[in-house]
């Protein structure tokens, strides 16, 4: 094994692939939020493997995009990415992973994931078309998640994280949510490893459910996440804008789009999400 | 096999499951367009193959989410979906389907999907929040897909189909894209069946490429497609709105919404295309 740079470099490490062609990674309280491990951390070490088994076929490794289902909450404790190429071609390939962790014996899958995998710099061209970020306070301006209430700062992701949100989108953390279904903000790794295709991923899925803009509160589980890679990001911050369309019966979308420092649009996601709501 | 009663609902029908847990159908130059069979028919299809294998396993049989990849273009023949139920919940299920054709006797992949699958009943409430359509114009001043030129109004897909799009959106059609990026339009199926669940996941792939407004030309293949059905419809009258947010190196996203003839958000997806563009 390779010595590595950064914690998020070690978080998403992996041994592999065995025999079986899985790799096998630790899941440590230091990327948890509640009881759970972070999803998008789980999202880049099964990403990463699965570049590495591409990579093995003749394929390729960057991840161009990343359907997932969640089945199960994942835990601190070993965990297995199984990937699957399904196809390598010229400019694309195409696999499949599926994420389990052993609990009393048996492998118990968290979630499954299909890829689209290529070279990003293909893609490395003034767009066509894009969306400019919103603007957003200077650092100074916006609140740091180290403020926010101990339940939530002493997590491991929100130590990890440098997360500064926009102070108009964050009333929901003192009792007055906005209502828009919206939050705005930076972020950057705590010990400013810079971002790259996978630690995007992570990026689609850091920020607080965006239906706290709406009073929602709590675990707001993911059902479906699919992110796409755009372009490989530059050093320095990300700004991140998440928002939701529809909230109902329980259910929202939340989409999230992440651009790097220069302003270039780099990432997109969309999730469906359960959310609950006080009774009122 | 029970009798139908729309062309929508024979073309998704299918034999199964067979002993191998398979479901057989046959596609055909009816709901073609160009030399392959459209997308959202195969999601369909196989959306409804799954949810049968769902219920059968105890499980749910509505599609909530469906996230696929697409490995290669379908063509008309016979088709077969093999789903897998991996987790019965109590308010949701999930699944994964292959889809295959076979070629010179070899099974070949066309897609496969992860699904999420409940009861829509149960999401029929009063949206927390959400999005009201884009002013259409009223059907008798949209252009019908009637008035495109023969090479495409001859495909099957447009005659089983009752397309209606906004002029504003349509200046492509005589080589003058907008170059904002955006259809909108009103959709139902010829023979006026009823939109249900089923029917939503065509719906959100059934209009041109959203690149077209952008001077792209020509086929704009779906590489990777995620849709949330998000409430059963009324009958009437679909409204549609897609749109791209970033274009570049040949990749795009497309993001769909579709709204009942009452209003109501009843689905959404994203997709990531490739698109070609004229040398300038």
């Amino acid at each position: 094994m390779m010595a590595t740079m950064s914690e998020f470099d070690d978080a998403i490490a992996t041994t592999g692939p065995d025999d079986s062609g899985a790799y096998v990674g630790v899941l440590t309280h230091e990327w948890g939020i509640g009881e759970a491990v972070n999803g998008g951390l789980l999202m880049a070490l099964s990403a990463r493997a699965t570049g590495d088994a591409s990579q093995r076929a003749g394929g390729h490794a960057d991840t161009l995009s990343f359907s997932g289902i969640f089945l199960s909450p994942s835990s601190p404790g070993p965990v297995r990415a199984r990937p699957t190429i399904l196809r390598t071609g010229r400019s694309m390939s195409t696999a499949q992973v599926v994420v389990t962790q052993p609990v009393d014996g048996v492998d118990v899958e968290r979630f499954r994931a299909l890829l689209t995998l290529g070279d990003l710099g293909r893609y490395d061209e003034a767009p066509r078309k894009t969306v400019a970020p919103p603007t957003i306070p200077p650092l100074a301006e916006c609140m740091s998640a180290k403020d926010a209430p101990p339940s939530l700062s002493q997590s491991g992701l929100l130590q990890r994280l440098d997360l500064r949100l926009d102070p108009a989108t964050i009333g929901w953390a003192v009792g007055a949510p906005s209502g828009k279904g919206e939050l705005r903000g930076w972020m950057r790794l705590q010990d400013d490893r810079a971002p790259d295709a996978l630690s995007l991923l992570l990026a689609l899925d850091a920020f607080p459910p965006v239906v706290f803009d709406l009073g929602s509160q709590g675990w707001a589980p993911t059902i479906e996440f699919t992110g796409y890679v755009r372009a490989r990001p530059a050093p320095g911050w990300l700004q991140v804008r998440t928002h939701t369309d529809h909230v109902a019966g329980g259910l929202f979308n939340e989409d999230c789009t992440v651009w790097d420092s220069t302003g270039a649009l780099v990432a997109q996601s969309r999730q469906l999400g359960a959310a609950r709501f006080p009774a009122t």
